[in-house]
């Protein structure tokens, strides 16, 4: 299973938010959309970073205070891990294992196709283990 | 592969807080021990409920001025779901998948056994899978 096939059940749609934003802005399509994570631009519209559920918890640690004023560059990830379609889903899997990361935002040809969570990593494992029991089933008990 | 073959590598332990402890002392435990998520007990060490980053996301997005006087018991999720040592990992990846939850505690004989979170998970079927590979490749040739 590649990530080309998670990316054409789930769609190329990344929730996104500009660098100079509020991390108050962010909170507000993280709860909307319940969702763990946003990418982040920078003004030229190039990636800049990921702002995670995780990096808000950091933040409130230090100082909660400043939510609203706070712009998302000072507390998000710029370290960040990119993948490609053709990349088999435990390569993706790997990636999250070892670097102890949640979303991996998918680029092809220098362009966003997506992005894929642990969530939509985990989903897709489970539906192909319950696509490879029905297939041996079928091929065990005569159905093909 | 099963619940308990997971926590025989990770082990039992469980980072927890007590209902009525605050949103700035639960925090203190996720960042210091860079974790996702804290059971929590009730008064008689009973589970109350778990506080993931989600919920805390979720209260800052609300308030987040009183940190340091909200008591976990406002903010946890009451509602849990819990796994047991025989469960087959599938299973417990369903409940992840079908629930949007990244953590399931485990008790067996009304006794914690361990929690495992979406990361544990990724983690185990990867090295499962890296098994099967070097298994087949055995068999295939003919190394056992």
């Amino acid at each position: 299973m590649e990530v080309r096939d998670i990316l054409q059940k789930k769609g190329s749609k990344v929730w996104s938010i500009k660098a100079t934003q509020t991390l108050h802005e962010a909170l507000q399509i993280l709860v909307d959309q319940n969702i763990g994570a946003l990418l982040v631009f920078d003004q030229k519209n190039n990636i800049a970073g990921i702002l995670s559920e995780r990096d808000i918890v950091h933040e409130c640690h230090q100082s909660a205070k400043n939510l609203d004023t706070t712009p998302v560059s000072k507390v998000m990830t710029t370290n960040i891990i990119i993948g490609a379609p053709e990349d088999k889903v435990e390569y993706i899997m790997g990636i999250m294992t070892n670097n102890r990361i949640r979303h991996v935002p998918i680029v092809s040809g220098g362009k966003l196709q997506g992005i894929i969570s642990i969530g939509d990593v985990v989903k897709a494992q489970l539906q192909n283990s319950e696509y490879e029991i029905r297939y041996l089933k079928d091929y065990m008990f005569g159905g093909r």
